[in-house]
């Protein structure tokens, strides 16, 4: 995205300068200028803070500087709260005396487009002459909340100190990120860092995972995003933080947006941004939240640590009516229920004749009038049920006073006996006699269903945790473009040389080339017209099926080539495709598109109607193994008709995989000029016979001259 | 359900007793017997206690009788604390001295399964010979919040008094309607009346839905149900409940249920209680939770009492982020957000030139830093966006004293020139801050994503109350159900008597027939055993396709005889369908299933794959006119196949509605011996070209003697 590589240095000084000057530094501490000074004393901030001001030799009782050359030594760090007009200079001159990064507060950049977007490109040339990282311009900037560290004008900060913990907010809006930090609050979820990115001249969002990835405070991330700029070094920090086990939730907001205008594919068409989003997310293990509310439930609880790569869930409830509920999420959600052990339930139910003892467990208000059932259940169901996650439903009755400090402390003795487990308790309450229960280390919801949706959360960062490195894939041919978009003809060699095979066929120029071919093929045999300049062959009928004798073939040449000049009279026309006529398999449907963000991606569907009207199709970013094109293929909604439902063939999904597996090495290998790909038909034959492509189209950009991509 | 029918009396006297007499009264406040005693005097219930206890004069302080004959009065309503074993005398004896109502406490009836079930009708039948209605037995009771009336000896009611307010909570689980009363508390929504129905042996859910329509106090009704078991009546209360404009909220909990046992029939196999559960509540403008909270959320707004049956969304925020999160929400609702008028847009740039003025109008925190702005900005959104549901995002900001005072008079101003709208605001801050603000008016979320939630069901209700009453439907032909399931043809011919025409066929009992039968119909000819022991003809190579000329429907007349023979040896075999063979239309079926709830089910979806695999089918409660089977038709996610899309014909909709509008009439007509019928395929021609079935099942049971079917 930057016209100049990044300087390779930590970013870690961004979050723990030994130093801060404020350049543009208010006495009053209500002022932009005056916040961090004034939230930095409040809080602690043990490091040195030097105020630059020309006006003023104190600063907020601080002695003040005059400009940054007057500084007494080179500031780590430099918050910039000048106009615009002024940033540039202050940038250079931070850069010259040696500064490492800026936080730059001042707005009027490329956010207000026109002149704004120049100003920017300016403001990054200076700053990478020098070395020095920029976060922002246009940034609410960042807070260390364990140090005290505030390079960041949030008002929220005047509200007074926010809660430590593990949880490392990152958000690209300034606003929204202030709105977190008090909902956070608000949750009881402690906080590490916050870091707003603003306009990412430079530091990117990935840049600022990476940075709580490496952030030893930091254990949980919580990401909110409005557009991705640098998906690639997304990627590569989210990769990061599953190898460090962090766990990411994200919310990515605009799903309403959708994919390129005015696509020339059915891929680019049918994949929009939020599919492609989705598809990486899951790729990479990020639990993507439907709210903010959803985003801190599950971060609070994974601040426990705890990511059950084989999560199954039990319920103990004293209300029937709780554990339905919770059965309804979980199985909305994947998550297993599996049933107690018969010889435990038969156990339990000596103990305790009227209750449910399968799962979930329900003891009835029984429980809470004998209070001595609640340790050997709870028991059972940890020990002897197995689960990695357990809910237990005791509303308003575990939060009396009769109830609460026999059911804590029972629960706690099977939560010290079994630690690496999951506890969840659904009770309503004072937040006071809530906090006993969270300090004993049970996550506590007033909401079944939340609580549910939360556990469901941390089998999945589980099972992400557990996923072995990627399958290594076979080495990648060299692909060379052409300079135009080729034929189907050509595009089909392409893809064949890529170990995609193709409906055997022949490109013919003359009418008796095509009787030969056809004679060579065998009959029936399909052709087509063949022109690179004619992408919908079909909506100009320039297809013709079920072609039988060499009579047919003949007439049909001279119809295709009629029909040709007289829809597009100033294509190339290359002459007929003939090939030859499959039947008996299954059409699927084959893409790439190249995304902004995050590069070339493959999408998998059937054909025909289930891509066109259904959109049951799938995602995945490039390159991918066959185990990986294998689970892709089986994820859509219409894959029983690939596995043998209702007496139908079971298709060549191996060939079927391998075949998709390619095209992504393919689509990787090819580099951004490739734009789009459709294989459409692909034929998937019965297990055995393989998969044929039937037709394909491969849509390029023209070669550029090299001197724009300098960087790397 | 019952075997009596119930007594036509008011049941408003179980809500608002002059007097009760408690049976097992317990001088133990803390015994479920001494429990509403204690409950009722603290809240300073104003009718008369008469406990019952034949071991004491004085219970809690009240005058106490020895039994039910010694009551010095008629209780209005009897609260039954007794074991088991005593429930029945006490029934009698109340009903004896003439009680209308009796609360049964007590549990070991229906619920235990075996001697309980007989216990519970021994129940019922003595009530019913007095005159008596129950609740229960088994049930936590009711609670009359504004009177202080308690029938109940839930734990929660020894926690305080309940928030008075318009909600009223009816459950049919004790310990879940418990968890909600609480919940409700701490959401802050005040509550009428709380009733938790227990076993429904006489009293049904819709039959206290009723009460809540009729009750005054009550203004939205919130329902949490685990099992219907009068659909009918249910049907009527929602009703009943729509034309009075209370908004009803249902938690119908148990959703991975799924529908009868080894169904004969698709529609019976695909339609489980869960999805008609969804269909019926849709239809009666029913607002399905998905969560407690989500409930809850919806009858706290709901209790403004404002309902737009047109409902637009306008978003006024300080964040741009809180503004996409809003909009991804409300287009996943289908809520929408028409753009702001361009002339208000232009003076808005005017007033605050980077502002984002289109909808959401997003005003940055500059609205923060000058208040001035508030109304200006708010007035132009209600009074020239015209929107009918506002939500406005401040977050915190919106919660500190510099900014709070002046926001909420501003908006209030706004308000009161514009109270038919729905206001919502995000806020974050102390509660007692917020609460200033549903004081004045608005509803106070702090996820802006929930107040979405919220806001689109106002829309969903105010659209409800807004439908007509349902359209005159043809008077139903009477329909005499044969004693046994028909064939096919006998099947089609009852059918094309309802107004679903068939394809035309001929019958044919021997070979020469069916070649008369081909050449009056034309060729080709489909040709199918004819048999009504063999439902599924094409599993056993009963249906030959293409039959092209008189030779070949001589052979294959002989082929289907040989293989039904072979197949089912037993069966009565009545020859041979001869039946034109119909090109060129889309396949589609119908069906109808007998749900035990809510009586007949109509289904309807495009046949093949998108029935058996993909699932893509819709229901709707039986009878219903060609509006209502049209936008079924339409609903399907695969309707653009009848509507036109990638170039095919546009269907013959009206002919398609028509049918299965006339398949719900005479579904409902045929009565509860119809247990399902398929009609599959049904071929949908081109616009103009009609809809014929082309197959037909019609399953019935036996007529049964009428010595059960008293009861009205």
């Amino acid at each position: 995205m930057n016209p100049v590589a990044s300087p390779v240095i930590s970013l870690s000084t961004l979050l723990n300068p030994r130093s801060v000057a404020i350049i543009g530094a208010s006495d009053d501490p209500a002022r932009i200028g005056g916040r961090p000074i004034d939230a930095m004393r409040k809080l602690g901030y043990a490091g040195r803070i030097l105020p630059v001001n020309p006006n003023r030799r104190e600063v907020q009782g601080l002695p003040a500087y005059a400009s940054v050359a007057d500084l007494p030594e080179v500031p780590d760090v430099a918050v910039v709260a000048v106009p615009a007009a002024q940033v540039l200079d202050t940038v250079t001159a931070l850069g010259e005396r040696g500064t490492r990064a800026a936080i730059l507060f001042s707005a009027g950049f490329a956010e207000i487009g026109g002149d704004g977007v120049t100003r920017q490109a300016e403001l990054l040339a200076a700053a990478r002459r020098s070395g020095l990282r920029l976060l922002g311009p246009n940034a609410l900037g960042l807070i260390n909340v364990r140090t005290g560290f505030v390079g960041s004008f949030a008002s929220s900060i005047s509200l007074g100190p926010i809660q430590a913990g593990h949880v490392g907010i990152v958000s690209q809006s300034g606003a929204y990120g202030g709105h977190l930090v008090m909902a956070a609050q608000s949750a009881g979820v402690g906080l590490s860092s916050i870091v707003m990115t603003g306009n990412e001249a430079d530091i990117t969002l990935g840049e600022v995972v990476q940075l709580m990835v490496d952030d030893p405070h930091t254990r949980v991330i919580a990401l909110y995003s409005e557009g991705i700029n640098d998906g690639n070094g997304l990627v590569a920090a989210l990769q990061a933080a599953r190898r460090a086990r962090k766990p990411v939730v994200m919310m990515k907001v605009g799903r309403s947006e959708v994919g390129g205008a005015a696509a020339r594919s059915h891929t680019a068409s049918i994949a929009g941004d939020d599919a492609v989003i989705d598809a990486v997310l899951a790729e990479l293990g990020v639990v993507r939240a439907r709210s903010t509310e959803e985003m801190l439930d599950i971060v609070r609880l994974a601040t426990r640590g705890i990511y059950p790569s084989d999560n199954t869930l039990g319920v103990i409830t004293v209300s029937g009516g709780a554990g339905v509920i919770a059965s309804d999420a979980a199985e909305d959600l994947g998550l297993p229920m599996p049933e107690m052990p018969a010889s435990t339930q038969a156990r339990l139910l000596k103990l305790l004749p009227i209750c449910s003892p399968r799962n979930p467990v329900d003891t009835t208000a029984q429980i809470v009038n004998d209070l001595s059932l609640i340790e050997p259940f709870a028991e059972a169901m940890v020990g002897e049920g197995g689960y990695r996650s357990v809910l237990g439903f005791f509303t308003y009755a575990g939060a009396t006073p009769a109830v609460a400090p026999s059911l804590r402390e029972q629960l706690a003795r099977v939560r010290e006996r079994y630690p690496d487990r999951l506890y969840v308790l659904v009770l309503q309450g004072p937040r006071d006699v809530l906090n006993t229960y969270e300090e004993a280390g049970f996550t506590v919801f007033e909401d079944p269903t939340r609580a549910v949706v939360a556990l469901a959360a941390m089998g999945r960062f589980g099972h992400a945790f557990a996923q072995p490195e990627t399958t290594p894939l076979p080495a990648a041919q060299p692909v060379a473009l052409p300079t135009q978009t080729p034929s189907e003809a050509e595009a089909k060699a392409m893809l064949d040389a890529a170990g995609i095979p193709a409906v055997p066929e022949r490109a013919c120029a003359v009418a008796e080339a095509a009787v030969i071919a056809a004679r060579e093929l065998g009959f029936p045999v399909v052709m087509k017209i063949l022109s690179p300049d004619i992408l919908h062959k079909s909506e100009i009928g320039g297809v013709l099926l079920d072609v039988r004798n060499e009579a047919a073939v003949r007439g049909g040449f001279a119809t295709l080539m009629q029909r040709a000049r007289d829809a597009a009279p100033d294509a190339r026309i290359d002459g007929v495709l003939v090939a030859r006529q499959v039947s008996g398999g299954v059409e699927c449907i084959m893409g790439i598109k190249q995304d902004p963000a995050f590069g070339p991606i493959a999408m998998f569907g059937l054909g025909g109607v289930f891509v066109e009207v259904l959109r049951d199709v799938v995602f995945h970013r490039c390159p991918f193994g066959e185990d990986v094109a294998e689970r892709m293929i089986r994820s859509i909604q219409s894959a029983p008709l690939l596995l043998g439902a209702r007496g139908r063939p079971v298709a060549d999904i191996p060939a079927l995989a391998q075949a998709l597996s390619r095209l992504s090495i393919f689509a990787a290998a090819a580099g951004p000029r490739l734009q789009a790909v459709d294989v459409n038909p692909v034929f998937a034959m019965p297990a055995g016979q393989g998969a044929f492509a039937a037709d394909a189209v491969i849509d390029v950009t023209p070669p550029q001259s090299s001197s724009g991509d300098l960087a790397s």
